[in-house]
């Protein structure tokens, strides 16, 4: 299973570690493309290329050849929203990772999106039962 | 021609006068389908419908009727990119505005997408003119 991880670069890099976490998690499952997604290294000049045309059409291969494509939408970024509205397009199946807070604000067109599978959890440990629950009726559903 | 214009909403609203500026230049040259976007008395609350799927699927439906798609890029919203990314994938023509500015951190992948026209700016009168061009080319290859 090639998994395609989103989170926010430019957009922010408050949740590049926790984006580490979940990738770790998501390896047990498959081949994550995405990895330098969580590279604490990567800043949000978001210089993970040698220009913006070499990352976006990079990331677009990877997203095109993904077999499914899990987003963390917490930290607001127009990237992730793009990759998210591309793959759902694609028809592709697209998982949303939310955590509740008083700042966190989730757009509409994720949150009322039949097209996408929204999990809200708080920690790590409490997103990996729904996470694993819905990668594996994924891969069975193919 | 329709048009559909994108902005920030949830993201924040710090544009939303500007927003409501190129709204009404717009309409100039046709229907703008979502001028709630420019509603200085919409909050980054998001209320513009009863409910989230309510307002996923109306904007939609509006985002497949239009011509072509005029997003301001520069307040980063998950919205504006997931509706850039379905657009894109719908192949439709797609005009991102962007404003730049020391706080401003465009996103790679509408930065590096050979499938948008991306028009860098400083205010509403220096943006009339490449506006005008982009949309009459475009009404002109339909």
């Amino acid at each position: 299973m090639k998994i395609y991880f989103a989170g926010s670069i430019r957009g922010g890099r408050q949740d590049a570690a926790l984006y580490e976490q979940i990738i770790q998690y998501l390896k047990s499952f498959g081949e994550v493309l995405t990895e330098h997604v969580g590279d604490p290294a990567l800043t949000s000049a978001g210089d993970d290329g040698p220009n913006d045309q070499f990352i976006h059409d990079r990331d677009l291969k990877w997203l095109q050849s993904s077999d499914v494509i899990v987003a963390e939408v917490t930290a607001v970024s127009m990237g992730v929203g793009y990759e998210i509205g591309r793959a759902v397009e694609m028809g592709k199946p697209v998982l949303c990772l939310f955590r509740e807070g008083p700042k966190h604000n989730l757009s509409a067109m994720i949150a009322g999106s039949k097209d996408v599978v929204l999990i809200h959890y708080s920690d790590i440990e409490e997103l990996k039962k729904p996470l694993q629950g819905n990668l594996f009726s994924f891969k069975a559903s193919k």
